[in-house]
């Protein structure tokens, strides 16, 4: 059965970091070893956040930060679904927790046309890093055809309100976008009651 | 069509008193200012945490703080539905959203048992405090027979993981108990894009 109590205790450390006055890159890299813990097993996600939805990939919140200092997502993906090329504007994490997920990384030339540097695969456990100003431009996508794959990403700010971009691969053109989230709802982090009554 | 943002603001502005460093009463005596906006219009509250339960009084978390410093629970009382006997060993506040409470106040004598001190009633738009030590114990309940009643409670603490306790009005005799929250899901506060799109 699954148990939030892991999720719990990534929001409460991860809060922590901040509590500590930590530079956001010091969060970041604390904050990585915190999630690459979190995704080393794969049995604390309710399932209604891990719900594929058959047009298009999906970002469920799972937890915002009240000063809107950091998010958790959870990414799933759908069979062969993947994202168009964007940015971020703020830090990320992204841990593999389900499946396999292929980056494309893009780097924009003085022209504002883009060029493809980089393909990578993330396994599950597996920790990647994006940066405004080093790697911030990529196209996201399942890597399995035949089932749907989960990763959990973390920002440095509530990232469903983060006014950014996504581009056109050919022509650059750059397009405004909120990307918002995908449910109403987020799971309940916080009843205690529940391990008590397990315990 | 019910906003999120009312309770945004309300859990933004609740998260500021305590980044100010004020002490917990001057957390609960600003808050409380807080609270009686927030109750002054009853047009964001999604259903799905006003629903009540045919059995047993509903208490839906809204929002934890993350440091567990506060949380923002909806109160849903089906026709003459009533609590037990019960404390909170934490401070509390009561903002009446819709329909109408009645609360009893109970003193705890020196041999443990109670006596009865005041009954009141919270109308719509009104709001009472609690404080263990002065006013901590009572019993509430829907003063409406023929329909729910939601109530909006903050307390100075993830109040559904406080190990506290509900009583035996005539002997006195203690239970201890946690009460958890009735649901698995919050409400998300946090999809700014909603916004966007609204404006
Ligand atoms: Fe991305
Ligand atoms: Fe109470
Ligand atoms: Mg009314």
């Amino acid at each position: 059965m699954s148990s939030i109590v892991p999720l719990r205790e990534f929001v409460t450390r991860f809060t922590a970091l901040f509590e500590r006055g930590l530079s956001p890159s010091a969060v970041q890299q604390e904050g990585s070893s915190l999630l690459r813990t979190l995704v080393s097993k794969d049995d604390w996600l309710p399932d209604v956040f891990a719900v594929p939805n058959p047009d298009r990939y999906s970002q469920y919140l799972l937890h915002c930060d009240p000063l809107e200092r950091f998010s958790v997502v959870s990414f799933v993906w759908g069979p062969g679904q993947t994202t168009p090329l964007h940015d971020h504007r703020v830090w990320g994490l992204i841990g593999m927790l389900r499946g396999r997920e292929s980056e494309t990384q893009f780097r924009r030339n003085s022209d504002g046309g883009f060029e493809r540097v980089d393909v990578s695969f993330l396994e599950e456990g597996e920790v990647a890093s994006l940066e405004p100003d080093v790697n911030d431009y990529h196209v996201v996508a399942n890597a399995l055809e035949d089932r749907a794959s989960v990763s959990i990403h973390v920002y440095g700010g509530n990232i469903g309100g983060v006014s950014r971009a996504v581009y056109d691969i050919e022509t650059g053109q750059e397009r405004p976008f909120i990307s918002g989230y995908s449910s109403g709802v987020t799971p309940n982090l916080w009843d205690r009651s529940l391990n008590a009554k397990a315990a």
